[in-house]
């Protein structure tokens, strides 16, 4: 099995995810919020890349069941029902509802990993749900850490390697890219200290300057759900 | 002093290095290569992103001491004096000449440097005097792992986090991207098995494979020169 690891959706082509399983991470917080999206019940997620779109999209969908939600640069966007903190994304809130959702980077990466021959989102709070499934498939691996505005980001890196960490364990022959050996390093290097590295990360820091630290915390917290999107015809779905 | 990190320099923009002392890193092999290169007497470097640029550029220099050098791929091009081995630099072949060059990821990463207040280049055989320079500046620095196609290199990456290591060391108050955090802890990694991470990461081993396991093991060898390439008006030459 191969597996492939991606620091930014920027170098990630079609071609390159085309029959492999695709791992989608941004852990603060798209990854996060649409997981818990769907552990409270929403019904589907159509995960688009501008906020245009989301605003078209909207139309086609059952009014009154359906919320139009995201963030551009951390805040909530004109008109929008909701922004991405998983707060937000209560069972009263969202059950039985549809999202249509936009975010900076992580509805960037969904793109580039949509033409794999399965894509579903990962995060700490859902490991290692996603990587069993990926396991059980058979199939080579992209793992997507979305990261910000095309950088690197810390978080994204060292839930993929939790990921790598978690699927390499499990399978006797196993190649990998630069980027998968890095991100199983840096895992190693910070697995005792989750939660701290959310809190210094840039993106942790950030958020927590914006009054969403508790957003960061929540985050951390590895297995809290056994939830995980994936993708079936454009649109996120609780994988059953 | 802050020190930002970027694993591609697809995420640099001019902006974002305005005022700032850049070092540009691309071990495998251009900034090893132009280090080689002035060491062993080339007059100035153009180094230019385009291989229709370089055929141009080569007209507007001396006839007879005019080097056209660089790579796609790997490989040395169509009409081409030098490819991109560093043992294609010595002292007979390019002392006192000119030298238009371009490479695949290199010369990219040099000109998302080249807004900066300075840009030198570095890599393992040149360290620690790209360093040295930097501190001195006493400006905020931003170091440019080029990597490959846009994506992640590890050998860029750890020989960024040797620099990181070197400056955190000699400055008492140090802000980091997470970029910089991550490479500091690679090099941490992998610093007592430099020239094995070399053969084993993925432009190592395909330089292996394509005849050039010799380029892999020369580039690896920390220190071995204190030539550091420094732009100036838009050619490298040896900073004094």
């Amino acid at each position: 099995m191969d597996i492939k690891v991606f620091f930014s959706s920027n170098a990630v082509s079609p071609r390159m995810v085309e029959k492999r399983g695709v791992l989608v991470i941004d852990v603060l917080r798209a990854t996060t919020t649409l997981t818990t999206a769907l552990a409270n019940g929403a019904e589907r997620i159509l995960p688009v890349q501008s906020v245009a779109q989301a605003r078209m999209e909207i139309n086609r969908y059952p009014k009154g069941r359906s919320l139009l939600c995201g963030e551009r640069g951390f805040e909530k966007l004109d008109g929008f029902d909701l922004g991405n903190s998983p707060d937000e994304y209560c069972r009263e809130t969202v059950s039985g509802k549809y999202l249509i959702y936009t975010s900076t980077n992580g509805t960037k990466g969904m793109a580039a990993g949509s033409a794999g021959q399965t894509m579903i989102l990962g995060a700490f709070i859902n490991f290692p749900r996603p990587a069993d499934y990926l396991y059980d498939l058979a199939c080579d691996i992209t793992i997507i850490c979305c990261g910000t505005a095309d950088a690197f980001s810390l978080e994204d890196a060292i839930c993929g390697g939790m990921y790598v960490h978690y699927l390499s364990k499990n399978i006797s022959s196993i190649t990998t890219n630069d980027a998968a050996e890095a991100a199983l390093a840096l895992f190693r290097r910070y697995r005792e200290s989750i939660p701290q590295m959310l809190e210094m990360c840039e993106n942790g820091r950030q958020l927590a300057s914006l009054g969403f630290r508790h957003d960061v915390a929540y985050s951390s917290v590895v297995g809290a759900t056994g939830v995980v999107p994936i993708l079936r015809e454009k649109e996120l779905i609780r994988l059953e």
